[in-house]
């Protein structure tokens, strides 16, 4: 079963983009995962092909139409297994390594790329889409997100990344309390005045494991109060 | 003056991806702002151009040598006016739109993309980078990540938007207080039994601003309960 990515979009051509390089252009090519993209505007229906018209209620800006996207995802959800249609939009739950995990578990994905103000809201609820937002920033459009959503999947499915190991032990791997990652360190051992801790160098495992979560409690409490919160809280 | 995007990256043939299209590939061709790559690789100084070592402490993963990410840095620093390094990392600050607009209002940004298990800590020091992460997850490396943070800069830059309004009007663009944006609608008035509220057909504008007001503030508290806290804190 090929983990399988469809994307909606009004620019097919930003697909794979990044992601036909590297771990992820690899394992495309290897089809440990499929990406196909529908371009939006193919489903309109009027003459000038539209997507989108002005906000109900005024103000700046367009609004893409409910019966174009709806007639795209359609399109999408034709045959195949059920995927989850996710949209992404700084108005939804904030992308977190759970729900990517969650997403590479399954089927695969159809990822639903806003333009302009975005979609039509009842288009979102009738499809049931799932609002995922990956910062609290704006982009030109969802494209740039979707990329980001994909990568973060891709690496996790079988056979993607070398050392499996290393994707384990990541920042977010433990999602009940995450937290950030310790700092890293490698050769050569000075550098500019600049000596790599005494205890990586120690030889004492269990010394190192305590410096490691020390360093990475005091990075998650000093820069993400939030993340800290979490993990205290989870106990 | 060009706005003037650097990547060091092991991956130069990711950029500009989808940055290459749409408005933001269209600001790049009009030189409204300019990217280039530099490839880490080229500043490997051994017989087997080695960027990557082992984790002092042992561990899964390799981290990227300081020294040699730390040349790179300087070949992109050499000439020109100064612009800020941003290092894309899980363990940096959370990208929001206030840094996307202090960003896109200097003279450029350096990004670096780490790859593996990330930088030796002292050349993130050393070079005193800012730590920027789009998002509580893993990926593959940077390089998604800097892609949609000069996404975000990019549209902000004089003369990129069609609609200089609608930059204004979007989420976040409140840095103080914040909120999710109210939902969309646009026509049809009727579709699929579901009809734009009527609030917005009214014609009354202070009670269509009300309407979104009241809907991007219930948005806030439902979805995002730290946006929203932040945004009583700041009255």
């Amino acid at each position: 079963m090929t983990w399988r990515a469809t994307a909606l979009t009004l620019f097919p051509e930003m697909f794979p983009g990044p992601l036909g390089h590297s771990l992820a252009g690899r394992a495309l090519r290897e089809g440990r995962w499929s990406l196909d993209t529908l371009q939006i505007r193919d489903f309109a229906t009027d003459r000038h092909r539209s997507v989108d018209d002005t906000p109900c209620g005024g103000g700046a800006g367009m609004v893409m139409r409910p019966d174009v996207v709806d007639a795209a995802c359609a399109a999408a959800l034709e045959g195949g297994v059920a995927r989850p249609l996710v949209y992404l939009t700084p108005r939804g739950r904030p992308l977190e390594q759970a729900l990517v995990r969650e997403l590479a578990a399954g089927p695969g994905v159809i990822l639903v790329c806003g333009r302009y103000e975005g979609l039509d809201q009842r288009v979102i609820e009738a499809r049931g889409m799932r609002e995922v937002s990956v910062g609290d920033f704006v982009l030109s459009g969802g494209e740039p997100a979707a990329l980001v959503l994909l990568d973060a999947c891709v690496r996790l499915l079988p056979g993607v990344m070398g050392g499996a190991e290393s994707a384990e032990e990541e920042s977010f791997s433990d999602a009940a309390a995450p937290l950030l990652e310790y700092p890293h360190y490698t050769r050569p051992v000075e550098w500019q005045g600049r000596r790599v801790p005494e205890v990586l160098l120690s030889g004492h495992h269990a010394a190192v494991a305590r410096w490691r979560r020390e360093m990475a409690e005091a990075a998650t409490r000093e820069r993400r109060p939030d993340l800290w919160a979490r993990h205290r809280a989870a106990g």
